[in-house]
C-alpha cells in the first residue's frame, strides 16, 4: 500500500551526467552536443526526462566551459520546461555525480542518474525504474548478455562466466536519493573506482533491484555508436508510420 | 622453434557452422543466407577462409533442408577454391560441431571453428588466433567489455563484476583437432551446455589463449546487426578509398 500511495504523489530529481572530456572520438565538438538526426545527442538525453511527469527537476552536470559556451543555448533553445540546473563536472564520473547530488533542491526524495549520452531512453524504462526504486530504494535497468564472456589472466582464459544470470547494466538507474549520497559518502573513503552508481550502493550492503532495460537505449561513445542510435531511431519511425501516428 | 617451423607448412581446416535454423528474424531466408551489401552473409564469411592461404577445406555445417536447397549454388557460383565439404547441421550448435569436426579429413592437424554469421572476420583475426593455437593449442579472440556487468539473482543485483579483467568472446576459434575432438567427446557425457567450443577445452583443464579480437567482427543475429555489420562494411570502403585502394 505505501509502494501505491508513494507513486502517485512524489516527484523525482533527473541528475544528467555530461561531465566527461568526451573527446575520445577525435573531434571538436565533444559527443554529448553532435547532432543525432538533426538535434543533439543532449538535448534528445534532456527532452525524455523533461517530458516525464514524475521529473520535477533536472540539474544537468557539464563541463565547467561548456556551461560558458552552451548554458544559455542549452536553457533558452532547447524546449525544456522544467527547472533545470547546470553543475560543473569533476575530473571523473563519480565527482559529477557527487556535484550534482549536492545540487538537488532539498526535500527531493528521489533521483534518476543518467548518463547524457543515452539520448533514446524511453519514457517506459524510465517509468520501470523508477516504480521499482520506490518501492526497493534503488533499482538499475539492464540487458542480457548475449554473447561469451570469460575472465582472462595473463593473457590466458580464467574462467567461463555463467551467461544466464549476467546482465548488462544501463542507466537511468534510481534511488532514494539519501541512499545514494550516503553511497557517495563512503566511496570517496576508498580509492576503488565504480564503473556504475549502484555498485556503490551495493558497497554499502544494500539491495539493488533490476528491472528490464531496452537495447536500444545504448550509450554513444564512438561514431559508429552514432550511426546506431541513428538506425534505431529510423527503426522507431519507421514503427510509428506503420501504426499511423 | 618449433613453433616458428609449424607456422610454415601446417595447413588447417576451417570449420563454418552455420547450422542453426536462424529464424529469431522472423523472415523465411535463413539470417546466415540474407544479402549484406550485395552478397549472402554466409559466402562473405567463407570467402574470407577461402583466400586465406593456411587453409586447407573448409568444412560447412548447414541444416539439412538448405545443403538440399543451395549446396550446387555454394559450390558453383559464390567463387570459392579450397576443397568444401557440406554436412548436416543437429539441434544444437554443439551437434552441428562435432557433425563437422566428424567430416575434416584425416590427418588435418588444426582446426579453426568460426560461426557463419561472422562475415566480418578479417584474414589479420584469422592469422592472429591460428598463429597463437599453433605455440599454445588453443586460441580464442576477445575484445574488451566496455559496458557494466553485474550478476543476478532473482531479479536482484547479485554482484558487479570487476570489468578490466572481463572479455567478450568472438570466432575464429583455433584448436589442435585432437584436443577439440576429445573436449567434444568429454562434452557428451555432461548435460551441461557450452556457449563456446574453448569452454569445453577449458573443462579439460587445457590451457586457453586470448588474442585480440575485432570489435567490427560481429555476430549477426537480428536485422539490427545486419545493419550495423553494413555501418561497418561501409566505414572499411570509405578508408580503403582514403588510402587509395
Amino acid at each position: 500500500m505505501e509502494a501505491v500511495m508513494n507513486r502517485t504523489w512524489q516527484p523525482c530529481a533527473a541528475l544528467i551526467v555530461a561531465g566527461g572530456s568526451g573527446r575520445r572520438m577525435g573531434l571538436s565538438t565533444r559527443k554529448q552536443f553532435l547532432s543525432l538526426c538533426g538535434r543533439p545527442i543532449l538535448q534528445r538525453t534532456l527532452t525524455a526526462f523533461d517530458r516525464h511527469s514524475a521529473v520535477a527537476e533536472i540539474v544537468l552536470v557539464l563541463p565547467k566551459e561548456e556551461i560558458a559556451a552552451r548554458g544559455e543555448e542549452i536553457r533558452q533553445m532547447w524546449g525544456l520546461t522544467k527547472p533545470l540546473r547546470l553543475v560543473a563536472g569533476g575530473a571523473e564520473r563519480q565527482d559529477s555525480v557527487r556535484a550534482g547530488l549536492a545540487a538537488i533542491t532539498a526535500g527531493q526524495e528521489w533521483v534518476l542518474v543518467h548518463d547524457g549520452v543515452r539520448p533514446l531512453v524511453t519514457s517506459a524504462l524510465i517509468e520501470r525504474v523508477l516504480e521499482s526504486a520506490r518501492i526497493t530504494g534503488a533499482a538499475i535497468p539492464a540487458v542480457p548478455v548475449r554473447e561469451t564472456i570469460k575472465s582472462t589472466v595473463d593473457g590466458w582464459v580464467g574462467e567461463t562466466l555463467r551467461r544466464e544470470r549476467l546482465v548488462v547494466v544501463q542507466t537511468p538507474q534510481a534511488f532514494r536519493i539519501e541512499l545514494l549520497r550516503t553511497a557517495y559518502d563512503r566511496a570517496f573513503d576508498t580509492a576503488e573506482p565504480a564503473t556504475d552508481d549502484a555498485a556503490l550502493v551495493e558497497r554499502l550492503g544494500e539491495p539493488v533491484a533490476v528491472v528490464c532495460g531496452d537495447e536500444r537505449n545504448i550509450k554513444i561513445t564512438t561514431l559508429i555508436d552514432l550511426k546506431i542510435a541513428r538506425i534505431w531511431l529510423q527503426e522507431e519511425e519507421t514503427h510509428a508510420n506503420r501504426a499511423g501516428l
